[in-house]
C-alpha cells in the first residue's frame, strides 16, 4: 500500500519517515512540502533524529502539497492545524482518504476522531462522509497529544469504574510545541504554566471519544473533566497526573487490574503499530518518568505508562501519574495505528 | 540580637546568610557545623550563591553543634530531620528558642507550625510548651517547601470563599531535595513524579496550620486535600497546580480580591522580611514562572505569585497555579520572618 | 542625557532599559520598534527578565525607527546586523551619535570598534568620520559578545608579556543567539559545535580592537589568533579556555599580575558602569562559572571572570579560563560605558 | 565464554549487561556488588537505562567481590579506583585474565593500556606480567574516557601526517562522573571548568596509548599535548575541539581521508563489538552533537565521530571538533572490544 507524507520535513513528518521505514505493508510513495518543493528531502530537512535518515529517502524529491502531485492509497497529513483546513478539503474531493493530525476537522459531527484500542466503532462515521460528501474520500483524524494517551486510561476507568470527575494536570514535553515552538532561553530552569488552546482540546477531544455514537454524530460523554496544561523541559514525553472520582468504591487492585488487562480490536486483530499492552502499569514508586519510560512497550512509544495507582481523597476516588509518548502515541504512531486498522476493516478498499 | 544558625554550611544555612547580611537587628554570632567543625567558614563552605560570600563570615569558626558553644538569643536550625530530633531538644533544655525548619517536631500537639501571615496565633503553643517543659526554650517550626506557599492561598479560600475541597499538583524544584539530593543524571529531560513522604506532609501540615486553636493542640482544618508531588529539572522555585471546589458561587474576580487582599500581622507591624503584598496575583495567561518569577514581591521570595485564576468544572470550583520560593518563604525566609514576629510580640524577651 | 534605544523589545533592547533604569545622567527618551510601533511599550514587550518592567516604560510609546522620530542625545542600536546596515546610516546623517552592536559596519576602516578599558584611542576615528561624512553624526560599534572579553584578557598579555599566539575554544550561551535564536529541541541534553560567522568575528575583532591606530584605520594586531565556537545549554555567560604563547616565560604569577592589575580610562574616570576591577582572577580550582559568576564584580555583569591559570606546554605558553556576561559586557553594558567615556571625553558636545 | 562482571550494580556496571545481552559468546556468569551482596540483582540495581534489564539478570544474585565467588574465564572491572587497587590484584594472584577501567594500574610499566584499533601490539606486554607475576592472571586496562575516543583521532594524525602539537578543550557529559557525580543543582543552566586529575590523565594516557613498545614498557609518544577540561548539562558523549601542529602542509581532504580510511584489527578480524568505520567523519557543519550522533556507526557508541575539519592557523595545523560516548567507546565498550581481541589473539587460552 502506498503513502504520501504531507508536511514531510517537520518533526512529526520525520516522525512518519522514521516509523514507516520498516512497515511491512506501508510504503512511502510521495513527500510533500511547501518552502522546500523541488530539492530533495535529503537537502530540505534538517533531520533531528537518533536514528540516521533511511537512505531510500535522501534521493526523494519533495513535492508540493497538491492531490494532482501524489501516487497513494492514503495520505498521512501532519500539516498544521490553518494549512489543514484548507488543504486536506481538496485531497478528500480528489477522493483521498486522509489521516490528520490537525485540531481543524476534529471536532466536526461526521469526522471520527480516533485512537484506536479506545472507539474504533466512530470510523463508521466514514459511511457518513462519503454519502454527504459524494465522494470516496474521507478524513479520520487523531487527538492532541495529550488526550491520546489520556483517553486510554480514562476508557476502562468510566466504562468499568464509573468514573465521573477526572482533575489532570500535565507535564507536557518540548516536541509537542514543534521544532521552533519553545525558544531554549524560555524553558531552561523553568516551567511555563500554559499551553494556548490545550485545555479546551484536552477537555472536548476526550469527551468526544468516549462518548456514544449516536444518529449522524457522537454524543460527547458524561464526564466531568478538567485540565491544566504546563510545559516542562523534557524533549518528549507528556507526563500527567490524574484524580478521579467515581461514584463507587475503587480499589488499587481494581484500577491496575482495569488498566493493565484493557486492549482493542487492534490488539485482537495483531495490528503491526499495536502494542501487547496498551496500559503498562508499573509498580515502582517512582514511574513512570519521561526518559526512562517514553519508549517502553512491544511497540516504542505506542504504550502509555501508568504508574503510582493509590487511592484519591477516599475510597471512591484515586490518584496516578500517565505517561504518552507525544509524537508516536500523541501522533504519527496513532495515525499509522488508525491506517492499519482502516485498512483491516476494509475502508481503504473502495478508494 | 544574636542568632545562630545550625548546619550552616548547607544549602539553607547559606541561605540563611545571605539573608541575615544585611538584616536590620538579626546579627550572626555563631556558625555550626559537622564535618567542618574548626575550619573557617570560607574553608569549609562550598558556596553556591550568585552573591558571593559577606566579608564577615570568611573567617568566623565553625562550631561543633553544642548548646554550649553558642552565644545567642535565638537558634536557627536548617539541621535534616533525624539530626533535629536529637540536637534541637538540648538547645530547648539549655533555654533557648529554637526556630527548626525539620520535618521531625512540626506534628506534635504543643508545637507551633508557622506561617506568619497563616497562622500567628498558633505561637501561643509556647506558652503551653514552657510550661510543660520547666524551660524558657521552645521550639517553633516552619513548614515543608510546599506547604508554605499552599497555605498562603488556602487561607483566604478555605475562610472566606469556603472551599472544600484542594486538588493539588506540585512541579518542584531541585534545591528543595539539597545539594546533593537529585543527581542530574536523573533529571535533565525527564520529571520524576515522586518525592517520598512529601504528598503526606503537605496534606498534614497544611490541615494543621490552617486549623484552630484548642486546649493544648490544633484541631485539624475541615479540608479534603490531595498532593501529587513531581520534582521537575528548575533551580529554585515551587510551581503548583490547584484545582478547588467551594460549596458556593466562586467568581474570578472574588477569588482575585481574597487573595490579593490577604494581608497578616507581620505586614500590619511591618515586619523587616515582610512582603507589602504576601500574594501577588498575576493577570498574564502564562505566568507565573518560576525562573522569571520567583524573586518578584517587594521583599525578594517571600511573596507567593499566584496566576491563570480561572473557573474549574463549574461555578463552585477554581483553577490556578502558584509559586513558592522554596528556599526563602519555603525555609529560612519563613523562619527570619517567624524570628522577627516572635521579637515583636515579646516571645524572646523571657529568653 | 536623553537616549534613545532603537528595537527596544528584543532581548538586548530589554537589557538597556533594565539597566539604564537607575542610570546617573542617561535618560531613554525614545522607545522605537518594528511591529510594535504604536503600542505601548508595556502592551508590546514580552519582558522575560527576573527584575520586573520599570514603571515609567509601561506606558511609554513605540515609535517607528527613524530620526525624525527620536529626541535624544545618543542614539542606542541593538538593530539586527541587515537592519543596521540600512537604519543607521540615517540616524548618523541627521547628525546623531549612534552606538551600535551590529555587525555591519564593525570592521569599516573609519569606525572604532570599542571595549572602552581596552581601545579608547580608536574612538579618534570620529573626527575621521565626521570631516569625511560632512555631518556631527557619527557611530561608535562595540564588538561581538565573546570578542569583547577576550580582548579583555588578551590586551595584557599581548602588550606586557607578548603573547604571539592564542588558541581559543567557546562555550557560549543561549541568550547570545537572541529569543528565538536556539529551540529548546536543539540543545536540552546536547551542544552544538557551530556558531554562524562566530570563529572570523572572534578573530577579525579581536585583532581589530588589538590593534594600533594609524593613518585613516587601524593596523591590525600581530597575533596569531584561532577560536572554536560551541554552544552550550547555559543562559547567559559565555566560558572560554585559553591556551596562549609567548615568546618569552611566563609564569602563572605574572600572568595573574598582568590581569589583575589591569585597568583603563573609564576606571580612571569613575564612569559609573565602568567596574572597579576589568579582570577578577579567581583563585579557586572549579571558578568561573557561569551561573554562579557572571554577575558578578562591583558593577553587575561588566568585569571579565578568569580563573584556572597554569602552565600550558611549557614555560612559554599558559593555560586559562575566562567569562564574559555575554548581554552585559558582551552587549548593552559594553555599549553604555562607551557612551559615558564618548560623554566624558567631549564627544558628544558638538552633537 | 564465562564472563564476571565487578561493581555490577553502578553506571557502568549496568552498561556492561545492557551491552553484553545480545553477545554472541561472552556470557555472564557471575555479577559481584558491594552493599548489594546476596540480593537479587532485580532488587539491588536503580536500573536507569532505556533499555529494561534483560530477564535473565533479574534473579541472579549479587556476590560479594573476591575471586573465590567467581566462576568465569575473564573478569571486567568497573571498580572505582581505589578499590580496584586493592581488590584486582587478588584476581589477578587467583589467574583471572582481569580487564580494568580503573586508573589505579593504567600508568604501570608492564600493564597494558589499550584502545584495541590504536595499540593492540601492547598487548604483549602481558607475557611479561605473567613471568614476572607467576601466574596466568593479568590484567589489561582501558583508557579515561576523554582519551578513548582522542587516541583514535590523534593515532593516524600522529602517524601518518606528524603532528607535533595538540590543544584539547573537551565538553564531557555528566554520566562520566557517575551517578551521583554532578548533583543537578550544580550543572542545571552551567559549566564546570575543572574535572580532578582529568586533564594529567588525558595528556599521561594518550602518549602512552600511542608510544611505542620497548623493552619491558612503553615509551610515550613525542607529542605535545595539552587538556582543558569541562562539564557540561549533557547526559552522555564527550564532545572536544582539538587544535593540532604539524611539520608539514596538511590539508583538510589529507586529514579527512587518514581519519575516514584509519582502521585496525579489531576490523580486520571482524570482532562483533569492532565498528566497521571507527572514525566517521560528518560534513555538514554543526555536527557531531552529543545527543544526535553518540550512537551512531555500525555497533552503537563505538566509532569516534568528527566534525568540522578546517585549517587552524596557517597550513600546518588544523581544526576539527570529535565526539566520543563516554560510557561506551570510553568504558564497558572498548573493555569488551579488548577481551574479543584476547581471545581472538589467544590470551586467554592459557588461563
Amino acid at each position: 500500500m502506498k503513502v504520501a507524507v504531507l508536511a514531510s520535513t517537520g518533526m512529526v513528518g520525520q516522525k512518519y519517515i522514521s516509523l514507516l521505514a520498516k512497515h511491512p505493508f506501508l510504503k512511502i510513495s510521495t513527500l510533500t512540502g511547501k518552502s522546500s518543493v523541488g530539492k530533495t528531502y535529503g537537502e530540505a530537512v534538517h533531520w533531528i533524529n537518533q536514528i540516521p535518515l533511511p537512505k531510500e529517502f535522501v534521493e526523494m524529491e519533495i513535492k508540493d502539497t497538491d492531490p494532482k502531485n501524489v501516487d497513494a492509497d492514503l495520505i498521512f497529513s501532519p500539516l498544521p492545524s490553518e494549512a489543514a483546513r484548507e488543504i486536506e478539503p481538496s485531497f478528500i474531493a480528489a477522493g483521498y482518504p486522509v489521516v490528520s493530525e490537525a485540531s481543524a476537522h476534529r471536532m466536526k459531527d461526521d469526522v471520527p476522531l480516533v485512537v484506536p484500542e479506545v472507539n474504533p466503532h466512530h470510523l463508521d462515521l466514514i459511511k457518513l462522509q462519503r454519502s454527504q460528501n459524494h465522494t470516496e474520500g474521507f478524513v479520520v483524524t487523531g487527538p492532541n497529544c495529550s488526550a491520546a494517551g489520556l483517553v486510554m486510561v480514562l476508557k476502562p476507568l468510566y466504562e468499568q469504574l464509573r468514573i465521573k470527575k477526572a482533575i489532570v494536570t500535565t507535564m507536557q514535553a518540548l516536541s509537542g510545541a514543534g521544532y521552533q515552538g519553545v525558544p531554549s532561553v524560555a524553558i531552561i530552569d523553568n516551567v511555563i504554566p500554559y499551553i494556548p488552546k490545550e485545555e479546551e482540546k484536552i477537555r472536548a477531544e476526550t469527551l468526544k471519544i468516549l462518548g456514544d455514537r449516536e444518529n449522524g454524530s457522537i454524543k460527547q460523554a458524561e464526564l466531568k473533566l478538567s485540565a491544566m496544561c504546563n510545559r516542562v523541559p523534557t524533549l518528549d514525553g507528556h507526563l500527567a497526573t490524574l484524580y478521579a472520582e467515581s461514584d463507587i468504591d475503587l480499589g488499587v487492585d481494581q484500577v491496575t487490574e482495569a488498566l493493565s488487562s484493557f486492549k482493542g480490536i487492534p490488539q485482537d486483530l495483531g495490528l503491526p503499530t499495536a502494542p501487547k499492552t496498551p496500559v503498562i502499569v508499573r509498580e515502582e514508586l517512582d514511574r513512570p518518568q519521561p526518559r526512562l519510560d517514553r519508549l517502553s512497550g512491544s511497540v516504542e512509544g505506542m504504550s502509555v505508562i501508568v504508574g503510582r495507582i493509590r487511592e484519591g481523597l477516599d475510597s471512591k476516588s484515586i490518584r496516578l501519574v500517565l505517561l504518552t509518548h507525544n509524537t508516536i502515541r500523541g501522533a504519527a504512531g496513532n495515525s499509522i495505528l488508525t491506517a492499519e486498522l482502516l485498512a483491516a476493516q476494509g475502508y481503504l478498499d473502495g478508494a
